[in-house]
């Protein structure tokens, strides 16, 4: 299938198909923007956070910001792709909390410290997602 | 902040944060059970695609069934937790949908036909997610 039509989630994954890559997304829309800070959150090593954040940009999910003259220094901040990149986050996050145990950090809104439920649906029926069986189908194929 | 929590989007990454596994678990949501239908699809190496098929089973996403008794054969289907993740994979094609070009295979219902618009909501209140700026929080300090 993956040869007939291009797959969207093989699409995805060529981009964030990476654990690192993933993590990196979340903690930039958790806030943080600089080297260091990715560094200390994922204790992951230098070189490899070097060369994720470099793909992340390419990517153009991630985008440089000077903030500081002198010495030049780098911050990264996420791109329109990489912002909308959240939902994937959510989701993904939400299945962990209804299949990984309830000790699991939750997603609240920051203003109003609700608590949020992620769930997927058909923007179209209102139906949630894997409730109905679905197939993939070219563009034109499609009603 | 994954240190003083147990993130879910880390705890997810941990079953899932392998792009095969990704793969895998997409061509069992379009049915494919067996080995030599998932190594085609895919072009896996065969020694690659055993190791996800056994991590996946062990983790409990994919169960074993035997479908030949002469000679012994088994072939690999969704669990329920497995069946979940079709939520996460609809999301992430749909943010490649939306940031990587117009060419890709759509999603539709297998009897209507028609197109599935998949989009990430809080069942709450209805809001999209993204559309707010969310924090993670304890499980006791959520509303």
């Amino acid at each position: 299938m993956a040869r007939l039509l291009p797959c969207p989630v093989a699409r995805a994954l060529d981009f964030a198909g990476d654990p690192w890559s993933i993590l990196i997304l979340r903690d930039a829309h958790l806030g943080f923007t600089r080297f260091q800070e990715f560094r200390k959150s994922l204790r992951i090593a230098p070189t490899v956070l070097t060369r994720r954040l470099t793909a992340l940009h390419k990517d153009g999910l991630l985008e440089k910001r000077l903030y500081s003259e002198r010495p030049p220094r780098e911050e990264y901040v996420l791109t329109d792709a990489g912002r909308d990149f959240v939902p994937v986050l959510m989701i993904l996050g939400a299945w962990a909390h209804r299949n990984c145990g309830s000790n699991l950090a939750r997603y609240v809104d920051a203003e109003t410290s609700t608590k949020i439920e992620p769930v997927a649906v058909d923007a179209v029926t209102g139906a949630r997602l894997g409730s109905r069986p679905i197939r993939m189908a070219a563009v034109h194929d499609a009603a």
